[in-house]
C-alpha cells in the first residue's frame, strides 16, 4: 500500500501548491473600484447560477442514492456521494478562483502582457491541480478506507462496485454541469450579441447591455465550472475503471495490488512534473503565448517520461521484465499467451502521452490562426455567410480524420504491448497529465472576462489588446482540451465495455443467463445496439442546440424589455438591471439541462427492458453491449467535430479581426461573425458534454448488471 | 424460371412506359422561341457534361475492368460491364427526359397547375420506370443467361460472384455520378447566387447572370442523372445481393430457385402497380400538389400488398405455410431450429413497404413547410444567420432519430419472422417501389428548371408563381428519396455484411485462415474496424462540401471576369456567354469527384493489407467486417441529417418567401437564403452519395474476399 500512500502524498501536494498559488493570484491588485464592482457582479452572478444548480442535481442526486442504497449497499452508496460531491467541489473552486483572477487579469495587463499571462495561468492552475488532486485523493484514499480498515481484498465484488459507484457520482454531477453549463453561457453569449451587436449596434461587452454580465458569467459558470467538472469526472472514471479493470482480469495474479495502485502512483508524480511544468510558462523573446504555454506543457510530459519509469518499476519491486500473469483475457487468444511485462505497460503509458501530444498539436492545427483550416474559413467569409458555413461545416467534419486516426493506431499498439489493460493504462497515462491540459484551458475563460471587464471599465485599448492576444490563444487550448478529453473517452469506452463483458461472464448464473452473450457483429440485437447507441450523441447534440437558441430567446426579449422600460440605458445614463438577466438565463439553463442529461442515464435500461422483453435477456445485454460502443463510435465524431470546427470558426473571426480580408466591420467580419455564433453551442454546450455522456452510457450499463445481478433476477 | 420471365416480361413493360409517356411529353408544346433557346442552351450543357463525365469514369472503369478479368474471370467482368453501362444508361435516360421536359412544364404551366403538374410527373415517371424496369431487366436477364443458356446452378461461385460484379458495376458509376453531378449543380447553384444574388443584386435566374444557365444544367445532371444512376444502383444491389445471400445461406434448400427469383417477380409486379399509381397523380379539389403526388404513391403502395401476397404464393407453389429449410444461418440459434415460411416472408416484406411509408411520412415532417421543424427555422431567422444556422443544425441532428428508430424496429421484426433472409426480403420490397419513389424525385428538378425558364424567359409573374408552387413539393420529394435510399441500405448493409461471413467461412481454406474471424466486440480489431468506417462518411462529406466551396468559388471567378470584360451583360445589351461558365464547372466537378469517389473504393483494401500485416490475416478480415458496419452506423447519420436538415433549410426560406416573417428582401429571408446555401451541399452533395459510397465499401470487401481466395493466397 506504499504506492497508495504516496499517490495521497501527491494528492496534498496538489491541493496545497491550490492553496500557495491562490493565495499569490489574490494578492494582486484588483485595480480600481469600477473594475472591482463589475467582477463583484460577475462573481455573484456565478455563485447564484451555481447554487441553485447544485439545489436542482441535489434532487436527482437523492433520488440516485435512495436507488443505490436499496440495490447495491452502504459502500457503493458512500462512492457515489464522494465523487458526486468532489465533482461539484471542483467545478465550484475552479468558478470561484476564475472569478477572482479575471480583475486582476485585467489589472496585470494594464502592466504587461507576461503580467497579465502570469495571473491568468496561475489561476488556470490552481483549477487544474486541484482538479487532478482532489480526483486522486478521492481514489485514493477511498481504495485505502476499503483496503486497510474495512479489510477488503483488492478484486473484492465490493471494491469494484464502490469505484464504479464513485465514477458514477462524478459522471453524473458532470454531466449537469457541463449541459447547464454550456446552455448558460451559449444562451448568455448569443443572446447578448444578437440583441446588442446586431440590433442595438453596440460593442460586445457594452456596459449598456443587460445581458453583458451574464455573458461573462457564463464563462465562470460554462467554461470553467463546468469544464472542471468534466474534466474531474474523467480522470476519475479512468483511473478507477482502469483499477477495476485490472481487478477483474488478473484477480489471480500476485502482481494485482502492485498493478491496481499504480494508476494512482502514476497520477501521482505527474502531479509532481505538472506543478514543475506550471513555473516554466514563461514569455520569450517572440512573445508568443502558445510558446509560452508550451514550455509549461512539454517539461510536464517531458519530465513524465523517467517519472512513469522509475514508479512502474518500483511498483513492480524493481524488474520491469517480469512477466505479469492474468488470469482472463478478452478477445481471446494473443496476450494470454504472451504474458506481458512491466516495460509493455512502460510502453504502453508512453503510447498514452503521445496521444496526449499528437492531440495537442492536431487541435492546434485545426484551430491555430496561422494553419489551412482557419485560414480557409477567414477567406471563405468573403464571399457570405454561407459559404463561410459551409467551410466551417466541412472543415469540422475533416478535423475528425486524424484524431481518429490516432486513436486507431494507439488502440493497435497498447493492445499488442498488453492488451485491454494495456489500453487501460494508456488512457491513464492520457489523463496524468489532466492538471496541467486544465490549467491551459482554465486560463481561457479568465482572460475572457478580463477583456469583458477592461471594456466595461473603460480600460486603455491597449490592455483590451493584450487581452484581446491571451484570450485567442484561449480558444485552442480550450479546443485542446476538448479533444483530449473525448480521446481519452474512445480509450476508456473500449475498458468500460471489456468491464461490461468479464462482469457478464461472472455474473451469467445470477442473472439466469442459459447462454453465452453472442457479442458477434452477426447477432443483428449487436446492430441494433450500435445504431441506437450512435443515435444519442445526434439526439443529445440535438437537444443541446436547441435548447441555447430557446434560452438565447429569453435573453433577447428580457434586454428588449429593458431597453424598453428605460431609455437611461441606451443613454448610459442608468444602470441596466444586470441581475435580472442573470436571473433569466440561470432559470432557463437550469430548466433544459435536465431531460438531455437523463437521456444517456435512461437509455441502457430502457434498451435493456425492451430489448429483453422481445427476444430475451441474451439479446437485451447484447444490445446494450453494443450500445455502449455505439456511443463512442459516434459520439467521438460528433464531439470532435464540434469542438474543432467551433474553434475554427472562433479563431476565423479573430483572423479576420487582426486586419486580414477587412478587418473589423467588413462583409467578410460579419459572416464571420455568423461562424462563430454558429461554433458557440457546438463548442461550448453540446460538444463537449458528449464526453460525459459516453461515460454515464457505459457507467449505468455496468450498474445495471450488478443491480440485476443483485437482485438475483 | 417462369418467374424470370415474368420479371422480364414487367421490365419490358417498364420500358414500353416508358416510351409512350415520354412520347406524350414530347408532343407537348415546347413554347415559344425564347425559351426554346434557353431550353437548348441547358440541354447542351447537360450533354456535355455527362459525356464528360462518362469519360472521366470509363477510364476508372477500364482499369477495373482488367483487374477483375484477372483476378475473377470474364463471367464477373461481363456482370461489372453490364452493371456499369446500364448504370450510366439509367442517368442518361433521366437527364435526357428532363432536358426536354422542363421548358414544356413552364408552357404547360402557362395555362394551368394541373397542366404543368402533369408534363413534370410524367416526365419523372419516365426516368422512374426506366430505372426500375432496366435494374430488374439486367439482373433478370443476367441471371437467365447464367443458368439457362450457361447451365450454372443457381448457388454456383459463378453466378454469385457474377452478380455482385454487377451490383459493383452500378455502384462503382453511381458514385461518381452522384458526387461529381451533385458538385456540378451546387457549385453553379451557389456560385450563381454568390455573384448574382449577393454582389451584382439581380434575382435568381435572371438571364444576365452568365452562371444562370450552368445553374440549371446542375438540376438535370445533379439531382436527375445522379439521383438516377443512384438508385439504379440501390436497386440492383438490394435485389441483386438479395439474391446472393439466398444462395449463399439456403444452398441445400428444395426451394433455392424459386426463393432465388421471387425479389425477381416482386419486383415485376411492383413495375406494374407503380405504372397504375402514375395514373392516380391528379389535383384534387384542395389543389395539394403534395395530395397528388401523395394518390399515386398510395395507390402503388397499396395495390402492392395483394399483388406481393400473390407472387410470393405463386413461387411457393401455391403453401404460404411449407416450413423453408436452409442449411445456415448468420447469428446462431433462433431460427435454424424454427424454420420460416412463406407467410414470414410476406410478412417481411410488407414491414419493408412499411418503412417506406414510415420514412417517407417523417421526411414530410421534417422538411415540409406546415410543420414544427421548418417552421422553427423560419422564426430562428428573424434574429439572424447566426440562430437560422444553429437551428438548422438542431434539426438535421434530431431528424435522424424517427428514421434511426423505424429501421430499428424493422431489422428486429423481419429478423424475428426470418432471420437475415427475412430482412433481406424487407429491402427488397422497399426497392420494389422504386419505381414511383424515383418518379417523385425526378419531377423536382425539371420544375425547378421550368421555373428558370420561365424567369429567364420573362414570362408573366404568376407562371412563375406555379412553377414556385410545384419546387417547393420538389423539395420534400427530394428528400424523401434520400432518406428511402439511405434507409434501404441500413437493411441491405446488414445483409451484405451477412454475406460476408458466409463468404469467409466458405473461403476459409482458401483464404488460408487456421483459425475462426473473431466478430466479436470485445476485439479490438472490430473496435479499429468500427472507427475507420464511422470515419469514412465524415471524411467524404468534408470532402464533398470542400469540393463545392472550391467549384463555386471558380465560378465567382468567371462571373466576375464576364462582368468585367463587358459592361453590356449587365445593363442587358449583350448575352453572357453561358457555355464558358459551363465549361468550367464541368471541368471543376469532374475533377473534384475523382478523389473522394475512390476513397471508399480503396479504404477496405488499404485497411486490409495494413491491419492484416501488423496483426495477421484474421485481425485484418475482422477489421474490415466491422469496418463494413462502421459506415453505415456512421453513414446513416451523415446522410438523414444532412439530407432532411438540407431540405428543411431550403423550405424555411420558401415558407418565409411564401409571406412569414417579413417575406422576401426582409432580414429573416437573408438570413433563411444563408441557410439555404448551407444546405445546399449538404442535401444535394454531401449527404445523398454517402448511399453509394456505403454499398461500394461492401461491395469492395465481397469482391476482396472472392480475389483473394481466387490467387488461394
Amino acid at each position: 500500500m506504499t504506492s497508495v500512500y504516496i499517490a495521497i502524498a501527491c494528492g496534498l501536494l496538489a491541493v496545497l501548491y491550490g492553496f500557495i498559488t491562490s493565495g499569490q493570484v489574490l494578492r494582486q491588485s484588483a485595480g480600481e473600484t469600477k473594475m472591482q464592482d463589475i467582477a463583484s457582479a460577475i462573481q455573484e452572478g456565478a455563485s447564484a447560477y451555481l447554487a441553485r444548480q447544485y439545489r436542482t442535481i441535489g434532487i436527482v442526486g437523492i433520488v440516485v442514492v435512495v436507488i443505490l442504497a436499496v440495490t447495491l449497499g452502504w459502500l457503493s452508496t458512500i462512492g457515489f456521494v464522494i465523487g458526486a460531491v468532489l465533482s461539484g467541489v471542483a467545478g465550484f473552486v475552479g468558478m470561484n478562483i476564475s472569478v477572482r483572477a479575471n480583475v486582476r487579469t485585467a489589472e496585470a495587463a494594464r502592466h504587461s502582457l507576461q503580467r497579465g499571462l502570469t495571473v491568468a495561468f496561475r489561476s488556470g492552475a490552481v483549477t487544474g491541480m486541484l482538479v487532478a488532486g482532489l480526483g486522486l485523493l478521492a481514489i485514493s484514499v477511498f481504495f485505502w478506507y476499503l483496503v486497510v480498515p474495512a479489510g477488503h481484498a483488492p478484486d473484492d465484488r465490493e471494491i469494484i462496485e464502490a469505484l464504479t459507484a464513485l465514477a458514477f457520482g462524478a459522471s453524473l454531477i458532470s454531466i449537469f454541469a457541463r449541459l447547464g453549463g454550456g446552455i448558460f453561457t451559449k444562451a448568455a453569449d448569443v443572446g447578448a450579441d444578437l440583441v446588442g451587436k446586431v440590433e442595438a449596434g453596440i460593442p460586445e461587452d457594452d456596459p449598456r447591455n443587460p445581458a453583458t454580465i451574464a455573458d461573462n458569467v457564463g464563462d465562470n459558470v460554462g467554461d470553467c465550472a463546468g469544464m472542471a467538472a468534466d474534466l474531474f469526472e474523467t480522470y476519475v472514471v479512468t483511473l478507477g475503471l482502469t483499477m477495476v479493470s485490472i481487478a477483474l482480469l488478473m484477480a489471480n495474479s500476485d502482481y494485482l495490488l502492485a498493478l491496481m495502485t499504480l494508476p494512482l502512483i502514476v497520477g501521482g508524480v505527474c502531479i509532481v512534473t505538472s506543478i514543475i511544468g506550471t513555473y516554466m510558462v514563461r514569455l520569450g523573446s517572440s512573445q508568443s503565448i502558445m510558446g509560452a504555454l508550451y514550455k509549461g506543457f512539454w517539461t510536464a510530459a517531458i519530465l513524465a517520461v523517467p517519472a512513469i519509469y522509475l514508479v512502474t518499476s518500483y511498483a513492480l519491486g524493481g524488474d520491469m521484465n517480469v512477466p505479469l500473469d492474468h488470469n482472463a483475457f478478452l478477445g481471446g487468444g494473443g496476450a494470454s499467451d504472451n504474458p506481458f511485462t512491466g516495460m509493455d505497460l512502460f510502453w504502453a503509458m508512453m503510447i498514452g502521452l503521445g496521444v496526449t501530444g499528437a492531440l495537442v498539436w492536431i487541435t492546434e492545427y485545426y484551430t491555430g490562426t496561422q494553419y489551412r483550416p482557419v485560414k480557409s474559413i477567414a477567406k471563405a467569409s468573403v464571399t457570405g455567410h454561407g459559404t463561410n458555413v459551409i467551410q466551417g461545416l466541412a472543415i469540422s467534419l475533416e478535423s475528425t480524420a486524424l484524431p481518429t486516426l490516432v486513436i486507431v493506431v494507439a488502440v493497435i499498439a497498447a493492445y499488442q504491448l498488453a492488451g485491454i489493460i494495456g489500453i487501460a493504462f494508456a488512457a491513464t497515462a492520457m489523463l496524468a497529465l489532466a492538471g496541467m491540459v486544465i490549467a491551459l484551458d482554465a486560463y481561457g475563460p479568465v482572460t475572457d472576462n478580463a477583456g469583458g471587464i477592461a471594456e466595461m471599465a473603460g480600460l486603455p485599448e491597449d490592455v483590451r489588446g493584450r487581452t484581446d492576444a491571451l484570450d485567442a490563444v484561449g480558444n485552442t487550448t480550450k479546443a485542446v482540451t476538448k479533444g483530449y478529453a473525448i480521446g481519452s473517452a474512445a480509450l476508456a469506452a473500449l475498458v468500460l465495455f471489456g468491464a461490461y463483458t468479464t462482469d457478464l461472464d461472472r455474473y451469467s448464473s445470477a442473472l439466469g443467463l442459459t447462454e453465452a452473450v453472442d457479442f458477434s457483429l452477426s447477432n443483428p440485437y449487436i446492430i441494433v445496439g450500435l445504431l441506437l447507441g450512435a443515435l444519442l450523441p445526434y439526439l443529445f447534440g440535438a437537444f443541446g442546440m436547441t435548447a441555447v437558441g430557446r434560452a438565447a430567446g429569453s435573453v433577447v426579449e428580457d434586454v428588449r424589455a429593458q431597453f424598453g422600460e428605460d431609455a437611461g440605458i441606451m443613454a448610459g445614463t442608468s444602470r441596466p438591471n444586470y441581475a435580472r438577466t442573470v436571473d433569466i438565463v440561470t432559470k432557463a439553463a437550469i430548466k433544459e439541462m435536465i431531460i438531455p442529461s437523463l437521456l444517456p442515464v435512461l437509455s441502457p435500461v430502457v434498451v435493456f427492458f425492451i430489448v429483453s422483453w422481445v427476444a430475451g435477456r441474451e439479446s437485451g445485454f447484447a444490445a446494450v453491449g453494443a450500445m455502449l460502443l455505439g456511443v463512442i463510435v459516434s459520439g467521438l465524431f460528433v464531439a470532435i467535430s464540434m469542438t474543432s470546427g467551433g474553434g475554427a470558426w472562433d479563431n476565423a473571426k479573430k483572423y479576420i479581426e487582426d486586419g486580414h480580408h477587412g478587418g473589423k466591420g467588413s462583409e467578410a467580419h460579419k459572416a464571420a461573425v455568423t461562424g462563430d455564433t454558429v461554433g458557440d453551442p457546438y463548442k461550448d454546450t453540446a460538444g463537449p458534454a458528449v464526453n460525459p455522456m459516453i461515460k454515464i452510457t457505459n457507467i449505468v450499463a455496468l450498474l445495471l448488471l450488478a443491480a440485476l445481478a443483485a437482485g438475483g433476477a
